[in-house]
């Protein structure tokens, strides 16, 4: 155990005598581990207020170290702090060992983090814990960089998980937090420092499948609206359409990727429910291709109306483009030559419509975006969150389908929509919601609704081979308590 | 007490031996009830990684429950198990009072839901609290349905609230949550067991009386507007308005319903002012309306704003609608032939006020809307709020007023407008917000506003009968301390 | 100490025997003081089912406590109370130092507010708490006013912020909390008493150096645009353009502040970077106006969005002035006189593109928006926050500027927009943004990215004079632990 040699007071420039902590003064932290972190750690400590000691091998002065921080060796650290910062990798964990005694109802705090998932058989806190069980370990500060701990937690999130098996011990690091100028979030007892320390490993985990399914809709329906709007013109007209592509041809992509992400996030529920009644219960996994899927329809749903949102965003600029502009004006001039045609009421009733339904539509998207607020949906239980995401948000692909067949009206009689044999865009984008929407009829229509609700509260249609023991309360009649 | 037959290890798939929590190992936890909600925790605590031990009064295996599952009798499951899950009817529960025993110093943790409010003379873990005082019972689980534990909270609502008087005990069953994938939110003591056993049973309760006034004013609006708008026409020349109910009406009603319901917002405010001077005292409670009104001025302010959001959406359609459309071509054919008239300075001055007021009053709308998200609303202080939901609440109104009123702007002074005598709908929509804004601009006069400012420090104009008391510090001035 | 008058009985009409808490029945929770503020709690606590006993140096019943209350001298007070409000002023606490050995081991509720921060040495809190050390002192209910608790905290802020050494104690507090409708918000020890107590002081703090930016940039580019577009026009021919004020002018100065807020939102970051660089260390502090100025960014950038949601709006209004369609008509007849001119599809491109590029970035704005809630930032880690705000970020600010580069296109060659030889203002309003995206570029360039990273990972260029000390470790190869 390394003794402190005589230079040590003179390390301390603030001089202060060390001391435990005081009533409702702010204490002595230790600081084990002197690298970038430790040393902002140290600094920011500091500057709270706290009275500072690294803890090193080498209990020398070094002038990166915090002005007003003591050094001292490992043990003498232990000695003066109560809660103790380990700012050092896993690998080094060992030389605690030794210190066991002297950091016997210590607060340990864990800060490591790893560079992947299951870098090592347990989290670094269980064994921390292992290597020191006198010690009370606290997982915190993990989260946190050391460029976001300088800067106060300003710039970013600031708050620090922590949790631990001691609320005691938990309270004083979330005290440390708070004086720094985070808000600490409990995440209970130790067994979440797994997952505490995984957390600032990932980047938008949940997010990938759907933005790769967006990229793909976007890129291949571009490629078809530019090959039907602008390559088509060019080849049998030579002419030169290719200015559509800033605005018109985003106006198209951008609704029918929208229709059919949202289609895309209603689909596996269906797809469960369908497989629910195939299997007569609803004890058996789905596929896991199924269970990803449905983990990630929230953020299939917020990217659809995202699209739509764009959407909404084009269309509002139509009138003041310069080509619908021109469009405009030569559409008058020829009204006013060939005298102005009749006022057509069938025409303003299905224009009308299919714009009123976008509208109304598009309100329920917003909605259903509002309620995925994480402080919004948590607001809910879980009867008003189905009720909005199930009832409204099948009510809004209804709406919003609706607008894309009115808008396609008496377009798809026309010859000279079928380029190249082809169909037009808005078809191909209208198969998955008309499909989606057909079965969800199928499911909700009263025989099969029954059944389903009766799977989905524990009826099971045929009875498993159940071996020796004798099944009571078959056919789902079965009392709640055997 | 029931002996586990010879058979009852065979049941156990997993052939794991029994043990009591390990240190940071998931340990076991006991089920007692195996009906829906009994299997299907059974078969999330299994896939979590828990050995899990249902107890039954027959204890024989059962297909219906997941393998890896043993099944004990009851008491015996309460030996193995510190945390035990309670899936049965609260009527049920009396099975418990001959374990008390084997129960003493377990977590007993009650999932228990009730069918309609007031049920039971006292809630389900208080009456569960009582039968087994020994046990530490936590109140929890109550809020997820079977189906959200099953696909482990993902498509819902992840919050479990919990609450129960031990922390420790509290603590353990938020790590069982946790690791199902669940948050939780302590709601402290057991004395929270009751709201939160209501907790599942409303259906957005605040949001009806709100509700039900946006749908009557927009029935009624619509029917007045329909009248004016399209049934005159029809009557008095034949002619054939019907296509306007899309568009037009909608735009003329949802911006009417919105201004109402934003003075509706306000005005429960202003009356509780003007009852507290006429009664001279804020000690007086309100009639039942009045609170009940003023409990739900939140939500009828966003269905103000859900109004003017469409209102906004159908204006910005306006200008690519095909009878927009035509009606503009058929003006610059009359006017290219009878030669532009004057650019008139005067209109271009009312028309661009009246839309710069819209847009003005929309922003400040969309601002009142988000700082009532919830996670926004709590970030803010007493003051801050108040500056926010009253300041800019009233201005907001004063700003969407003026846009209506300057929108007729001379237009009511055209005797073609009143129809059969009646007044265009704008003007039967002003006449709420023109008294809101009254009332309020009375409150806020210096003279009424000090008075009314005093009542809410705590003064009283007339002094209560006070029989024997001798009263200290008469006419509000009073000392702070007796 | 003073002793009760025989009359007491008799001023409690409620007539219930004054019992300590029982099992989860609400027990009597006493208040000092009767004042606003405990009157107003004591009519809650009452409704809500407490027995309140107030405690007063006088115990004779007073008209203006609320009926069913019990009045006792302090000491007896204390005495059947287990959770004790102290609404009196601080300089009066020292009333309670005589009643110190019945305080013990009660709960002392602080629920005091200061007139401004630090008034007093100490936090009102702990100097309490070292008046009575044998209570337990909660700090709570300080940040609720008597209004809002008047009113259930229905009609604001509905958190409760408590803080106390003792968690069981907290407990308590926050059961009273509930019991009126109030949420909780654990904020730690007692340490957070200070904060805590200044939080109902502020009214928008970090919002105020942000907004007065706001307010100089509109007045001084309005004033600028007034002169550029009104009263040049007056000037010069004697045109009357007053009415662009309202819709025009405001369309014009709104995105430019947008733009020049959202570059000033970005600048201090990267100014940062250059003192970084400059001072070769991350160690050394920011002059003060940078630290403030960084931690105002958020606010900036909110408000440039609010800027730029304004523009929006504007732009979409535009085709229904009564202006445009008058300058339409007068363009179309213009075109019909003189035969149609032929479609540009340079211009269509060009118009467009900067239509387009406005779109996307005000998409994109928007999502940074929504990121900047509070549950939805708190619900991202530290990686996924830097990738939204600083990547995404830049690309909005890229994509606002080039939409207004765009939007210039070919104008800054046209003699005529140099009136009195001054720029227009979009030239003006573009300085600031193409000069934050030069150095951002500068900043990202591989060699001074590389540089600026190791810095920011606690890399020093010049060692600072070390003295004595040998360091170890120099050019920040220095191993992790010491």
């Amino acid at each position: 155990m390394p003794t402190p040699d005589g230079s040590s007071p003179a390390l301390s420039i603030a001089m202060t005598p060390v001391t435990t902590d005081a009533d409702h003064g702010l204490g002595t932290v230790g600081i084990f581990g002197t690298g970038d972190f430790g040393r902002t750690l140290g600094l920011r400590l500091l500057q709270a207020g706290y009275q500072v000691v690294f803890g090193s091998r080498k209990p020398q002065r070094s002038s990166l170290l915090p002005q007003g921080a003591q050094v001292l060796g490992h043990a003498e650290a232990a000695g003066v702090a109560q809660v103790i910062f380990l700012a050092v990798h896993r690998d080094n964990y060992d030389f605690l060992v030794p210190l066991a005694d002297r950091l016997a109802g210590k607060v340990l705090v864990d800060v490591s983090n790893n560079l992947r998932r299951n870098q090592y058989p347990e989290p670094n806190a269980h064994y921390l814990s292992k290597l020191v069980p006198e010690a009370s370990v606290v997982k915190a500060f993990n989260t946190v960089s050391a460029w976001s701990l300088q800067s106060g937690g300003l710039d970013a999130n600031r708050q620090v998980l922590v949790c631990g098996d001691s609320t005691e011990s938990k309270q004083r690091v979330v005290d440390v937090a708070r004086s720094l100028g985070f808000t600490a979030l409990d995440k209970g007892s130790l067994l979440a420092a797994g997952e505490i320390e995984d957390y600032p490993l990932q980047l938008f985990p949940m997010w990938r499948l759907p933005a790769a399914v967006a990229v793909g809709l976007t890129a291949s329906l571009f490629a078809y609206c530019l090959l039907m709007d602008v390559i088509y013109s060019w080849v049998t007209s030579k002419k030169d359409m290719s200015f559509r592509i800033m605005v018109s041809l985003a106006n198209k992509v951008f609704p029918m990727v929208s229709l059919m992400m949202l289609s895309l996030c209603y689909l596996p529920g269906i797809l469960a429910g369908f497989l629910q009644l195939y299997n007569g219960t609803k004890y058996k996994r789905f596929p896991d291709w199924l269970d990803r899927w449905m983990l990630c329809r929230k953020q299939m749903g917020l990217l659809a109306l995202a699209f739509g949102f764009l959407h909404v965003l084009y269309i509002m600029i139509v009138p003041i483009r310069y080509y619908v502009r021109y469009k405009v004006v030569s559409w008058t001039i020829s009204q006013m030559k060939e005298n102005q045609s009749e006022f057509d009421n069938t025409v303003a009733w299905y224009t009308d419509s299919y714009m009123s339904l976008g509208v109304l539509g598009f309100g329920l998207f917003i909605l259903l975006g509002i309620t995925s607020l994480p402080s919004v949906s948590n607001a809910m239980n879980w009867r008003e969150f189905r009720f909005v995401q199930s009832k409204l948000g099948h009510l809004t692909l209804l709406l919003c389908t609706s607008h894309t067949i009115l808008y396609g009206w008496k377009r798809f009689l026309r010859a000279q929509t079928y380029r190249w044999h082809l169909p037009p865009a808005y078809m191909v984008a209208l198969v998955l919601p008309c499909v989606v929407l057909g079965l969800k009829l199928l499911l909700v229509t009263p025989c099969v609704d029954r059944i389903l609700m009766r799977i989905r509260q524990g009826w099971e249609r045929k009875p498993r081979p159940a071996g020796a023991s004798d099944r009571t309360g078959a056919n789902g009649k079965e009392p709640l308590m055997l």
